[in-house]
C-alpha cells in the first residue's frame, strides 16, 4: 500500500488532497515539522533530504511533490493531479508546479528558514524581509491568474491545490491576503470539494486561514 | 513549428538536448542572458518572468524546464526526457529535476544572483558564500549517486542533461570539480550522445568545461 508521509499544513497537503482525489488506497503518516520529527533517523532513511511530501511505493520512495504528483497521474489519472489527456495542459500544470515550487516555495523558505541560504545569523532580517517583497510580487500574480473557474484549464489540478496552501501560509505571515479576492474565491470553490475536506479535516487544519484574516 | 528560446549553457540546454534526442521539429532561438536580452519587452511578451527556457508551441508557450521536459516526453516519447513508459522511473526523473530545480539550481542563484534574495547589497558575500557551501554538500550528493550507468534508471534521462549541465557551472565558479571522479565519467557518456554533441556545437560551449578543469 501507499505511503504519505506529510506534516499537517506543509506542502504535503497538495499530495495528499491528489491522493484522496485519486480515491487511493494509502496511508497518512505523520512526519511533525514542528517537532523536529523529520530530522529522525528514522525520517532520514525515509527522505536524506529530511523534507516531506516522501511516498513510499512498492518499488521504493518518491520526495518532491512534483514528482509524486505526476507519479498520481501516471497511476490514477484522476483529478487534482496532473492532466496526463492533453499534453498541452498538463505542461501548464507542470509549469505553475515548476514556478510555485522553485520561486514561490522559496521565498517563504526566506521567511521561515533563512538558516538554508547562509550561516551568518546576521543576514537573517534582510533574507526574510527579501523573501517577503518577493511574496507580495508573486501573489499579485497569483491573483491576476485566478478567474471564474481553476487555474490550468477547466478542471481542477494540483496547481489549485498548491495555491491553497499558499493562501494559508500567506495569513500565517501575515500578509495581507484581503488584497486577493479572485484567488479566495477559488479557495472556496476548493472547499467544495470533498478531497479538499477530507484532508483539511484529517490534517486538523481547521478553514479560517483559507479566508483572508478578519 | 515548436520555438526554443535558450541562451548557451543556461539551464535551456537541458530543454534543447531533450529537442535533438527527440528528433523534434523545432527552432532554437537564441535569447543572451548576458546582454540582457531576456530584460527586453520582446522577451517578457513571451516570457514574463524573464527567464530561459521557453517553448513556443502552436496553442501557447511552456515555461519552466520540467514542464518542458515533460511535454517533450508526452510528445515524443524519447530518451533525453522524462521516461513515460515506467511511472516509477518517471517518477524518479521527476524527483532529481524537481530537486535540482528547486535546491541545486537556487544555490547557483545565490552565487550568480544574489539580488533575487534581497536588495540588501551588504548581504550578498553572505549569500554567495552560503550559495557555494551548499553546492558543496549538493554536488558530493550527486557524485554519490553515478554509478557505471545513468542516473535513473537504465537510460539517459534529463536528469543526466540537468547534472551536465551542473558540473559546467561548477567549474565556472571555480569549484573543484576533480573529487567528482564518477560524474565526469558520466559527462563523458553524455558527450557520445549525438544531441548532446549537436546543442555543444549549436550552443558553442567547447567540451572542456565538462571535464574538472586542469
Ligand atoms: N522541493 C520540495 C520542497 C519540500 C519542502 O521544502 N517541504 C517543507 C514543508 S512545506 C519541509 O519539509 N521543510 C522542512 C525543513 O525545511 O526543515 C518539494 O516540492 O517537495
Ligand atoms: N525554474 C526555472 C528556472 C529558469 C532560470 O532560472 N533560468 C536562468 C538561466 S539557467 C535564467 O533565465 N536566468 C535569468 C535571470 O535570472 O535573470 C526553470 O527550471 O526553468
Amino acid at each position: 500500500m501507499l505511503k504519505l508521509f506529510h506534516s499537517p499544513g506543509a506542502c504535503s497537503m497538495i499530495s495528499h488532497i491528489a491522493l484522496e482525489e485519486a480515491g487511493a488506497d494509502f496511508e497518512p503518516v505523520r512526519v511533525m515539522l514542528a517537532e523536529g520529527e523529520h530530522l529522525k533517523p528514522e525520517y532520514l532513511a525515509i527522505n536524506p533530504h529530511a523534507r516531506v511530501p516522501a511516498l513510499a511505493t512498492e518499488r521504493g520512495t518518491i520526495t518532491e511533490n512534483i514528482a509524486i504528483l505526476n507519479y498520481i497521474a501516471d497511476r490514477f489519472k484522476a483529478a487534482g493531479s496532473v492532466p496526463r489527456d492533453d499534453a498541452f495542459e498538463g505542461a501548464k500544470c507542470n509549469e505553475l508546479l515548476g514556478w510555485f515550487a522553485s520561486t514561490v516555495h522559496i521565498a517563504f523558505a526566506q521567511v521561515w528558514r533563512a538558516a538554508r541560504f547562509t550561516d551568518d545569523e546576521s543576514v537573517y532580517p534582510a533574507i526574510q524581509q527579501g523573501g517577503r517583497q518577493a511574496l507580495e510580487k508573486h501573489f499579485e500574480e497569483i491573483e491576476d491568474r485566478c478567474g471564474e473557474g481553476w487555474l490550468v484549464g477547466d478542471r481542477f489540478t494540483a496547481a489549485d491545490s498548491y495555491a491553497l496552501t499558499f493562501f494559508r501560509w500567506g495569513n500565517r505571515i501575515n500578509l495581507d491576503m484581503s488584497r486577493f479576492p479572485r484567488w479566495a474565491a477559488l479557495n472556496q470553490r476548493l472547499l467544495k470539494q470533498q478531497s479538499v475536506q477530507r484532508v483539511i479535516e484529517h490534517e486538523q487544519l481547521g478553514t479560517e486561514l483559507f479566508r483572508p484574516a478578519a
